[in-house]
């Protein structure tokens, strides 16, 4: 076995390193991460290059680490997969192993040994999405948040516009976020009316606080709704306090969207 | 027992009716229409009345019968209910007898006792949702139609126009039509590029044929994928021939949007 073993680690060096995109459904995970109790997006693709290659415990690297029941549309990872195929037979080739699981990768492209998903991200893309009108909604059951009182949309603007920016967002993190520093780059967080009575918020960053968007979204909707005015908001970012800020927004409403990378440039 | 239903004749009678706009995920129904097999959108919808108003077997009329599968947005029928509440009101207690069916009314009038969902329609309309890549969906799974093939739009929409207008469309329904004429008038038949690497087909007219939007849509795929050219299309038009057509396209891509009556002029 360590002789297998040391064997999978000098074929594992030499591999190819592929940048993956992929899109999934959230609603049936434990989330991205790897966890004995569940299945997570994560096990379910290097199962499927472990399928494709007998490579045993592939190991894969993303840009986010979503929480269970959030969705991706473009989620990038990279991995070293040691199979000679073009891009498009890879590509075909984890799709087929990846049935039936509703996760699926939408490109495939060779890179250097130098990418890092994760560590190389220069800003990650999120959007969220609510859909505001009285009856609930029956084709985006667990796809989108739905918000029966009326929303008051330039009040959630303005407020958007305040957290935009670099701050503390201390109040804006669960209690579970491991990261040492509270301190974070808004790029963007801008709220926008979209078709069949959807309302979206896009937020991007170099990297988020665990639950930040969700948290960043459940405030704004209480403005929204009335309940805070947008001072009351940076009353809430200077409070440093997770009990200032809103609700966390359902799981179901939020899309890793994209990540964008130096090479992209 | 007779004296009964004497008494809910009456009251069925003098009760007022309503315009409901219905949107649902057909996934798991046997179709719009009742059938001892298996449920349908149409049971599911009256079992809601029924509880709501303890009126025994309330029937609803639709602008369409949709098949197994078909989802709706905008789907037009009409009921006599007999409960004294605001329009608001009996929305939200039908959507909560309505749960957990992915079933929701989106809108509630009260009509006159002439307006019939099927019988006065003036209009009815469609789209079709087609998935254009290599990668499957997976956030769409039987909600488009997979098309991995590149398809050709110009050409798709050269044969639509040669199919949009009045035409005898025998070639273009299924052997269980149960309809005596087979000329239909298609007041709108386009082909669109959307977002996401969708391809969108509308389809508008008085009243269609079984299958004759799934029949056309697979038809024009047919012709996207080079397999056939748009006078291809002519000729499958005039041999009055099922089998001269193309494929019926899968039933979860299609979608009823909304149907117009004389009342919304």
């Amino acid at each position: 076995m360590p002789i297998r073993k040391l064997s999978w680690a000098k074929r594992i060096a030499e591999m190819p390193r592929y940048r993956l995109t992929l899109e999934f459904d959230g609603g049936g995970f434990v989330g991205w991460q790897f966890q004995p109790n569940g299945l997570s997006v994560q096990e379910v693709v290097e199962t499927a290059i472990e399928r494709l290659c007998g490579q045993p415990q592939p190991r894969i690297m993303s840009a986010g680490r979503t929480d269970a029941g959030v969705h991706a549309l473009g989620m990038v990872a990279h991995a070293d997969i040691g199979r000679d195929m073009t891009d498009a037979r890879l590509m075909g080739a984890l799709n087929f192993h990846l049935r039936p699981h509703p996760v699926v990768v939408r490109d495939v492209a060779r890179v250097t040994d130098d990418f890092d998903a994760r560590r190389s991200c220069l800003q990650r893309h999120y959007i969220y999405r609510i859909v505001n009108r009285v009856p609930p909604p029956a084709l985006d059951l667990g796809r989108v948040w739905h918000v029966a009182t009326p929303l008051d949309l330039p009040a959630m603007q303005t407020a958007a516009a305040l957290l935009q920016g670099h701050h503390d967002f201390e109040s804006f993190r669960s209690a579970h976020c491991q990261s040492k520093v509270s301190e974070k780059t808004l790029e963007r967080l801008t709220v926008t009316q979209a078709a069949g009575d959807e309302v979206h918020i896009h937020a991007s960053a170099r990297s988020f606080l665990h639950n930040q968007v969700r948290i960043l979204t459940g405030t704004l909707v209480d403005v929204g709704k009335g309940r805070w005015t947008p001072d009351d908001v940076v009353r809430a970012l200077a409070a440093r306090d997770r009990q200032a800020a809103g609700p966390t927004a359902p799981a179901g409403g939020l899309y890793f969207l994209s990540a964008d990378y130096p090479q992209d440039a």
